[in-house]
């Protein structure tokens, strides 16, 4: 990876890079589109990694379908990706392996709450793979929300000269986010999952035609999310400061995020209110 | 810097770079003419990091002497450095710094085990240095020998495309390493600080000819560096296994390494024995 990267560069050449878990859906497809309209080249890799996961978390039953990606990228108009980074866990983390980024105060808020050392996890892999593959810009999803600003912090705060793209969640006709866990629903919950959209949607516009102060939605996402009996667990849902992560009850300018189970499967999403 | 380092490497030129704390002595000058014979451009930085010194360490009295560390680098032969990089805490540490890299295990041995903190401290402005300066070869001298074997850790876990070149400690003609810190030794002090070295060669020696096991070289240092009534302290005196920095017993290859306080001064020092 880094002879073909620093081959590029180089030449002159801008590497655009999208990392991803695999299981590639129209979110990611979307993040290759933007990187291939911005940069010479676009790299994606494709590495599930291990030290994101908890143990009782879903590292093992993860979707894999590495042929079903390989062919969904090289199906692309124009073959927009050149090259496919798809290291192993023992390249990634060989054996006595010791380094750790910690991103302090934004990693254990939120998911990071219910998922201690996720955020060191995610930090420390796209740290790896950033050095690996050398790009100019890499792309990401603003589903994984707290996950932006953990990396663009991190890009920061570590002076790497290299520019974070946050693109915009796709959903279904339904309002879903398009997530490689939706797969873990039955034909059951998978409706039922749209309620988490209409929850967030329904708080926004309230709160947006005045009907609903911002210190109440947490209480009216909650009710919401409850009137399924699909919602098992809901671990946060309200409102917070975009920058801090930090709840908030005001602001012109602030996030509405949710994470639930639907059954045993953890579905997060978030929506941007500006007044 | 970015602008510039990414200007050289554009041009295809390779940049060497010495990252110090400034107060330069004869130490950190070799480390400059080994970059300058193996990189087009050499880059020198100066900062005194904050984030490894504890809160009753010598942050605020470190030996600071800018005016004649440039006088310094303007007098050596040739101009062979490029360019001389002094960023402000404030430039490294804004408001809101959140970003850490530690490398586990071989941070807490020797040192760290009296500088709680300090090579997080390391790790993370080496690591923000290298991400501004872009070398192809950094170096470090071997009297900071654990920070050498830290720091190579952090470059091949963390993927860094770059090589970390590694020089050996100069001494004064008693054989004290050559160190910024020597400066605070009073003239009666200074003489007696050779017995570092001299204990540590005098052990070497001594398993050398076969007169001296290495499980005793702790005893010997301890019982030779006790003599000196301006040794106040003795934090460790051992023999250690160069790659795992433990404590060891046996080998072929290993380190003798110490950490003393003279009067208040705490200087540090090592040879690697070869059998």
């Amino acid at each position: 990876m880094h002879r073909f990267s620093r081959y590029c560069r180089e030449s002159g050449k801008t590497i655009g890079f999208v990392p991803t878990m695999g299981a590639l859906h129209e979110g990611h497809i979307s993040l290759v589109n933007e990187s291939t309209k911005a940069n010479d080249i676009t790299v994606v890799s494709i590495f599930i990694n291990p030290a994101q996961f908890s143990e009782d978390e879903d590292f093992e039953r993860y979707p894999r379908d590495y042929g079903g990606d390989i062919r969904k990228l090289r199906g692309l108009p124009r073959l927009p990706v050149d090259a496919l980074f798809m290291p192993s866990v023992s390249d990634i983390y060989p054996d006595g392996y010791k380094t750790y980024v910690e991103v302090r105060g934004l990693s254990e808020r939120l998911c990071g709450g219910f998922r201690p050392g996720h955020f060191t996890g995610v930090a420390t892999v796209v740290l790896k793979l950033f050095n690996a593959v050398m790009p100019v810009r890499a792309y990401f999803g603003l589903k994984d929300y707290q996950q932006c600003v953990v990396i663009k912090k991190m890009v920061r705060d570590l002076n790497l000269d290299m520019e974070i793209v946050t693109c915009p969640t796709l959903r279904d006709h339904d309002g879903l986010a398009k997530s490689s866990r939706n797969i873990y629903l039955s034909a059951e919950q998978r409706p039922e999952a749209a309620l988490i959209y209409r929850a967030m949607a329904e708080a926004r516009e309230a709160v947006k035609d005045g009907t609903l102060k911002i210190e109440d939605i947490a209480p009216r996402l909650q009710e919401t999310l409850l009137k399924s009996e699909a919602v098992t667990e809901i671990q946060y849902a309200s409102a917070y400061d975009p920058r801090t992560l930090k709840e908030t009850t005001e602001g012109k300018r602030f996030l509405i995020a949710v994470a639930v189970k639907i059954g045993t499967t953890r579905l997060i999403d978030n929506l941007m209110v500006e007044l």
